[in-house]
């Protein structure tokens, strides 16, 4: 059994750096708060005996030595960085639940076959640089270094620029670090378990992701003498297409979400009708069929809006995660230590994305999640209970002591 | 006759001042390119013999002595402030069009009987401070002086602030500065004038004009676990109100308008779903009835989709300003001026509000409009012909003269 009491701490202790008043914590990544809790993990990690390294994209890794170095080590974690206006759990559990592991196993002075390696992937927000998962995409081979090195933030910072202005370029390359397989804990972020009663979720699958940029051209003129029919209004066009993506997400439902969260008009005045909006969208399926057919709906709504409302939409797809399905023999080694620890568990679908998605495209992966109060994730009223997090951070150790072999 | 190379000299000179690559003007009000402006415009009218003073809102008035000091001086001007991305005519023309007719007065050694005040009106375009047209309803008494002084900009900078920092905030009273009278020069900002082959425009009456702020709190989760049924999207809310009003302008058209030109999401993120919206909104009609209907309708849309939505949605006023009837004795004299001078005119109502629409609540004031290309304002791509400009500009300098005597 962890410490349920030192890995609380270690998640209050963090929540810290970027704590906001509302009890959130805002941590983008590669900020000078992610600097913060990055050099706390690593002297936590070196702390419990440790080698770390950090790769050219500032993930960090966290060696612990097993019984066969020949044996690829068993990888456990998740990521720091947070939303902008995000919780203390999402993530963040992942990350410091993997250094609880290390502790407990350190404490009880048990040796695994395999050895066993924490990391704390960069940027798998997403808010500041897309995509999201952008430093385990890379991992894995799905965009070069270099690619991910020239990403810019809205401010046109690159990725590249914020890694050197917290210290956070490694010396390694990406990929350096090896691994076996990968097993993360995550709040669910979704409102299942809690409703069902059950501790822990035995995540087989993800949904995929399509993320889309978008810019609306109409034409800016005057509110107070412009007449209606004459209007070729961005933001109107937009209202529409918000709609639009609303509805074509619950004609595909269940399994189908579609988002716009971003959406900025261009030198916005009260009396001025908007000329000019880029945003963003967010479209998500478990099944692959659905995301082709949000994809396409979607294309022809836009198409149509733009056309009659005389405006101009451009739309680029920017990332494409297909659906994921994690390996079978670890969701059975997840399920079975649920099983063992006597915690209720059911299995479950991601709505989010994780690093461990990425993983599973060349290893074997897998998840285990914790319910989350009223299912609120990206918020700052995020919360979930401190036995919740000890059962899942149990589940994780016991997951990685059949893998790893004591 | 104006000198219309000179008038035409006048506008490219000063759009410099804030000039974009578009060929546009960004001079918002009391920023360091209205600086540079006014000190231009200042040294323009001391040039021209004009004693200058400036008021505690930062108008500038420049006064020509009439023959006889006890009769009140008839006012003529604009604005130099402009939109965000606005053009080098809106305001700009009466402003300018005013110097030239004093220019010309000079030239051609006529004395009036009546004093001319020619004044360049603080913040007409209201996109940096609300309300529009601010220092002429101070001077009108519709806001105290200390009121307007403390209204902020989106960054929080007041009106005071900004004064200060540019050394624009005057020695003299807001008021100090008695009018008998006031006629405004404008673009018409609409496409009637050119549509009908019209040289100017005799304006007999102006929009209402409702602004509000609005706010909308929804709920902040997460763009793939937050299943569709569940959310309560600000943006979405935000749509449909879009949509809503633009449906009750139509409704109530063609004499109705309804624009929202400010959207900004708290916190954008691409996975969350938008939480919080502020927005604004401008409703307009020349028939106060309208206006009361505009504001019943809207304010029930917004209720029904708050509701149905299960977001709160706060709308606030900001600012009412009624229909504007000019006077019938200056409306004829502009006319009068149009005809004896050989141009096509027509009766209009103006779209825009206007710092003589102010100016008419206390003392009679008119305005004389000319064609602007394809009705286009608020807009960088605004323009205007020289020959329209000068015909705009001699009918002010007729007009002036027949009110205030040769
Ligand atoms: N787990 C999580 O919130 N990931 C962020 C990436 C996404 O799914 O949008
Ligand atoms: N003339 C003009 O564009 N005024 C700005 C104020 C408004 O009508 O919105």
């Amino acid at each position: 059994q962890i410490d349920s009491a030192r890995l609380w701490g270690s998640i209050h202790e963090t929540a810290k750096f970027g704590g906001t008043a509302k009890g959130g914590v805002r941590r983008l990544t590669l900020s000078s708060e992610d600097k913060q809790v990055r050099d706390w993990f690593r002297k936590a990690c070196e702390d419990a005996g440790l080698e770390v390294h950090t790769d050219a994209l500032g993930s960090q890794f966290g060696l612990r030595k097993g019984r066969d170095m020949s044996k690829l080590p068993v990888g456990i974690g998740s990521h720091l960085d947070t939303q902008p206006t995000g919780g203390k759990y999402d993530g963040i559990l992942g990350t410091l639940g993997a250094l609880e592991v290390i502790r407990t196993l350190n404490d009880a002075g048990i040796e695994t076959e395999a050895p066993i390696c924490v990391v704390n992937w960069t940027n798998e927000e997403g808010s500041r640089f897309a995509p999201a998962m952008m430093a385990s995409a890379a991992y894995v081979g799905d965009f070069t270094t270099d690619d991910i090195l020239s990403r810019k933030d809205i401010d046109g910072t690159t990725v590249g620029q914020a890694l050197d202005s917290i210290g956070y370029r490694g010396d390694k390359p990406v990929g350096f670090q090896k691994l076996g397989c990968f097993v993360e804990l995550h709040i669910e972020q979704g409102p299942i378990l809690e409703a069902e009663g059950k501790t822990i979720g035995v995540v087989d699958s993800g949904q995929g992701v399509l993320w889309y940029d978008g810019k609306i051209s109409g034409f800016e003129s005057h509110a107070g003498s412009t007449p209606m029919p004459l209007r070729r209004d961005a933001l109107a066009a937009l209202s529409e297409i918000v709609l639009a993506m609303e509805a074509i997400a619950k004609k595909h439902g269940p399994n189908a979400v579609g988002t716009i969260g971003e959406a900025v008009i261009a030198n916005p005045s009260r009396n001025v009708i908007p000329g000019e909006i880029a945003f963003t969208m967010d479209c998500r399926s478990a099944d692959g069929a659905i995301m082709d057919a949000l994809d396409r709906d979607l294309r022809a709504a836009i198409s149509e809006i733009a056309a009659r409302r005389k405006v101009d939409v451009k739309i680029d797809l920017v990332w494409r995660k297909p659906p994921t399905h994690f390996d079978p023999k670890l969701i059975a080694a997840v399920e079975n230590a649920a099983k063992t620890l006597g915690y209720s568990s059911r299995r479950i679908t991601s709505g989010a994305g994780h690093d461990a998605c990425n993983l599973n495209t060349v290893m074997p992966a897998a998840m285990v999640f914790v319910p989350c109060k009223d299912g609120i994730s990206h918020n700052e009223l995020e919360d979930a209970t401190q036995p919740d997090c000890a059962a899942g951070t149990n589940v994780l150790m016991h997951t990685v002591l059949a893998i790893a072999g004591v």
